[in-house]
């Protein structure tokens, strides 16, 4: 083969390389999980209290994502709910497209805000903690059902003595066992942020839990001491100070 | 400048991106989310049943992900159980770290697998439905904890009555709304596998539950369209063959 034959095949061979990374950088714009600057436009419908989509709102006011906070009555939510996808709140619409589940919703907004680890189990160790607060709000929705008022604050009373503290002595052993930072590494994650709204939501921070006192979680080192480190973040003060109530 | 000095100068830039093309591929590889042949050494702990730690199972096995399946009887999770982050099962150990959560669990066999996507709307559309299978079996939650016979059985026919039909009629209605193959699009994800365990565990897979029809589920097309899709899988037919029991 003659010299310039070779040099043409070499360069050819280059050229397909080069291609290939410039569509391995498109790809890689596209995978890397960090804040993503062409977000659809979002639009999160809750009620106008912290309850299940405070973390939500956190996470994306944290990645400086644009979004429409639309908070309902309780007479909107009636009328609305025939027409949601699984007859709760909250629900995020994407461009659109309105997709419902709280861990699932805060997830996305883990990702849009670079609040979710890329790695697969260290995003394990965040879901785990998520998860784990479902576990202790899940909790709740006997008593929350229960219409006997006497039936119900028995309830609560059995949830304060017993099941709660069982789940947060779980969740502060975890974190404790971790030595991290955070509850999920050395870097806030979303799954901080649900361990901090559950904490504030405990405080009365949606008004008074009934039968259960707002003392509850202040015995739980880790947990206050994460909650801490939230609470200390520039845009949770920020976001803090726009919405507080009368905590 | 000499032609042999500008083609120089040409294939000295393309050899760049040739060098940036393989290092693109690699890092592409790393964050894929497709089967990942590195995974660390995996021993999943639950109980004899499919339960919540089935589709954990079917996720690892479709993508050929080694792991242990161990199974523990009620004596060997008594013995375990203060050991365990949440005093639940399944766990999962990777590399001899143990995580919780079935969930979480089920999200990062996701990955492993090549079965959960990459794109982050995609992906909340596959979390959506994992969420929604998970409030259904957190329904059974009070009435499996129930010790009286009749209050538990009167429990289990309200749930069959009511609860259950209308879970399983918004997870019918957001597949036929969708239009799509499987669940969350036109791939399987786990999602499906959540959706498909749920269905096998409903028909009696894991031992008749109680006041629960067996043909509950019969009634939801678009559920049982994506459930025979799932068991036509190859590797889920393969799996369901080497572990059927009683069924």
């Amino acid at each position: 083969m003659a010299i310039r034959e070779r040099l043409n095949l070499a360069v050819s061979t280059l050229r397909v390389d080069s291609l290939q990374a410039q569509a391995c950088r498109r790809q890689q714009a596209r995978c890397a999980h960090q804040p993503l600057p062409m977000a659809p436009s979002l639009r999160l419908t809750y009620f106008d209290f912290m309850g299940r989509a405070e973390p939500i709102r956190l996470a994306l006011s944290i990645g400086g994502v644009p979004f429409q906070d639309e908070r309902l009555t309780l007479n909107d939510f009636a009328a609305l709910k025939p027409s949601l996808p699984f007859a709760q709140l909250p629900v995020i619409d994407v461009g659109g497209e309105s997709l419902a589940q709280a861990p699932a919703i805060l997830r996305y907004a883990g990702k849009l805000s670079g609040l979710l680890p890329r790695d697969p189990i260290a995003a394990m160790r965040a879901d785990e903690i998520i998860f784990a607060v479902q576990d202790a709000i899940a909790d709740f929705g006997p008593s929350t059902a229960e219409r006997e008022a006497a039936r119900r604050l028995e309830m609560r009373r059995a949830l304060a003595a017993e099941t709660l503290p069982g789940r947060l002595e779980m969740i502060e052993r975890r974190i404790r066992g971790r030595g991290t930072e955070y509850c999920a590494g050395e870097e806030m994650t979303v799954a901080d942020l649900s361990v901090y709204c559950f904490f504030r939501v405990m405080r009365g921070g949606d008004g008074a839990l009934e039968g259960i006192p707002t003392g509850l979680v202040d015995a739980y080192e880790e947990i206050c001491a994460v909650c801490g480190r939230v609470e200390a973040h520039p845009k949770v003060r920020e976001w803090n100070d726009a919405h507080r109530k009368g905590e």
